[in-house]
């Protein structure tokens, strides 16, 4: 018998019927003798649909009244999942934030766990009864509700996991698993059994979607067992193991995938001064400006002036351009030039720790396609290279053959 | 300075465009200097919309599930309205029924309020701010959230009042106060001023829709003054206060308003043997069968047998009747007759408890419309007569006239 938590996400309790096809799924686990909790967000579109009733009645919804309204979607829906439970025969019990009671910080719309008093839950379960708690809320010291972000609900599965020290902690999403790269672009993408805390975080980061940032950090953390697995009966399986140690099997694989991003947009600062403190001179302002800078590249100077570029997430050129036409005239650069057409590419492994080949077997590939790389990023686990939007889809399918991720057929 | 409890029905916080003009309407009142605690229902529609989702999942859904469910159409308008009245300046807090928190017994759906910690809303409003409650739900001695049952917020609003011993208790509807009779059918119904508890209590038991009968017991019980009157502009106005004490004022009416009832069905056993017992050997299993029995006639028997007749709610008719076939065949009755097409009409008035003739000029009036009075039942305050359908217009008209109630014109 094992403590299982299991999270579904708002597409898996999205309707009715979905409804009760979760509640058979928490009925087999239970009748298989695990304890079960769950996790759920609110049915998909009501969080949106709320959202939008907010901006109708004011112009500027107040961070608390906002947690107030939001947080309903969840309560919804653990009412909904708990009597789906008992109507066929499983007693259950649900529970809000505010119930559990999962205590947080006050900072509304994007609160974090202080603490979780997982005794009645264990109560509960130990009454034979399925637990169900709405993600995504908590309350803070005073007894205000609080919410815990977009995705939050991943957070609170895996919060609760970690209080209740559970044996595992399931996230059901409408993939079936962690891939080597998104199957939409490379057919042969592989579903990972397995993949460390490390490299998730790294492809979360990137832009895969399949799990908020913050939960695997917090899995992490807290050694919480993770896994990821599909909700749909059709796609039934083990998912992707998310786990704390390397995996010592001699047959890994350097790279364990593949991630990338189309959102980015490059800004150079042509003909600017090349003295110490440019860098902070140019890129000062745009953090004051709250826009996150991702790559950097200073040129080699020549004749006393030299070319800055970075990369900005593609929604943030016109305000960052903004920004360098007032650093421009201060500085005494020449021009700013911006390139929209851009992506980002990156391989992600653990593996890449001991092997010091993998960065030039990666410009190797690239270079063999015709691939100009523009800009270069890298971090223990990680190399990620800014090219032309136009060859985003024939980098990703080389680096995936090249470092034998494709599925053997 | 006044403390002013408000409470908006769902038509009255129907949209996001009515919880606004709400706003405006609780900041005026604050601008002149009263302390205003409001309690809002679930915006018109939510509820029957989250009951008919429960429906969806379970076939037989959970009462304390069922309350989690419901409980959020409330909880989603306190937030609104809260932003709203922030939106456009001024200082407010929402409570969902477990925050205040609002303690019940836990009756799910349909629980009774015990107790009301009055002490966080009273700092609140200390403080400057509008404090605005969710209405229908509290929360019981084990924090489960429960429902009062429909119309359950006027019974919050009245219950607040008394906890926190408001000089106003002011409930907003969709009519601009409670009127000697529905105008629908008498154009010269007047809207009264001024109307006693035992009144208005009589008025809504017999149909009139203007307020719950549950809040209107515990505004007597509590002595709240109780007010009612309508949240739309264009209908503005002092409403109708429902006072404790009799008007002294010596030209008041004898009779305050007339009630009506279409939804009336007679049942008359014919030819029940004459004897000792009779009425509890019909009427028991009725009871038993949960249903409500109104107006009941014996006729004075002879050749040893007698016609027993009594009325009730037309839906309950066929389930009457199957219950009376048994009863026929047990007691030895001749047959059971039934008639849909009745109705009631009462008049109510304090003033009748020294006015002996109000009785017969009610008869009389009735008589001289040629309208066949078939049963009659009396309180101390109101005397009810059932007659054939198609005369209740006729009836109402002519006795709002003959009780001296048309409007001055």
């Amino acid at each position: 018998m094992a403590l299982i938590v299991q999270k579904y996400g708002g597409t898996s309790v999205g309707s009715p019927d979905r409804i009760k096809n979760v509640a058979r799924k928490v009925a087999k686990f239970r009748a298989q003798g695990h304890q079960v909790v769950v996790v759920v967000s609110a049915m998909s579109g009501e969080t949106n649909r709320l959202i939008a009733l907010t901006k109708e009645v004011a112009s500027n919804p107040t961070p608390r009244e906002l947690d107030v309204v939001v947080s309903t979607g969840e309560q919804v829906t653990i009412g909904l999942l708990c009597m789906a439970l008992e109507d066929i025969g499983v007693p259950a019990k649900s529970y809000t934030g505010g119930q559990v009671r999962i205590l947080t910080d006050s900072l509304h719309t994007k609160a974090r766990i202080l603490d979780i008093d997982e005794a009645p839950v264990r109560k509960d379960l130990d009454e034979g009864k399925v637990v169900v708690v709405a993600g995504f809320q908590g309350v803070d010291e005073h007894g205000n509700i609080t919410t815990l972000g977009r995705g939050g609900s991943d957070t609170t599965g895996v919060a609760l996991a970690a209080a209740l020290k559970a044996d595992e902690c399931q996230i059901y999403t409408d993939v079936d698993g962690v891939y080597t790269t998104d199957p939409r672009i490379v057919p042969e993408a592989r579903k990972l059994d397995t993949i460390t805390f490390e490299e998730m975080l790294e492809m979360a980061s990137l832009g895969s979607k399949v799990l908020q940032i913050r939960s695997v950090e917090f899995a992490g953390k807290y050694k919480v067992k993770l896994r990821v697995l599909s909700s749909f009966e059709d796609r039934e399986g083990e998912g992707t193991l998310i786990t704390v140690e390397e995996d010592k099997n001699m047959e890994q694989p350097i790279i364990s995938g593949i991630a990338f991003s189309r959102d980015e947009a490059k800004l150079t600062v042509v003909g600017a001064p090349d003295k110490p403190g440019i860098a902070y001179q140019i890129l000062g302002p745009i953090a004051d400006a709250n826009i996150d800078v991702d790559m950097i590249i200073q040129n080699v100077g020549h004749d006393g002036t030299t070319d800055f570029s970075f990369t900005v997430a593609r929604g943030d050129l016109d305000k960052a351009v903004k920004v360098l036409e007032g650093v421009k005239a201060h500085i005494g650069a020449r021009e700013i030039e911006t390139d929209k057409s851009m992506c980002k590419v990156s391989i992600v492994g653990v593996g890449m720790r001991s092997h010091p080949g993998v960065a030039s077997q990666m410009f190797r590939t690239l270079a063999e396609e015709g691939i100009n790389i523009q800009m270069i990023s890298t971090s223990e686990i990680k190399i990620s290279v800014a090219i032309e939007d136009k060859y985003l889809e024939l980098a990703v399918r080389a680096l995936h053959k090249a470092f034998g991720l494709d599925a053997a057929v």
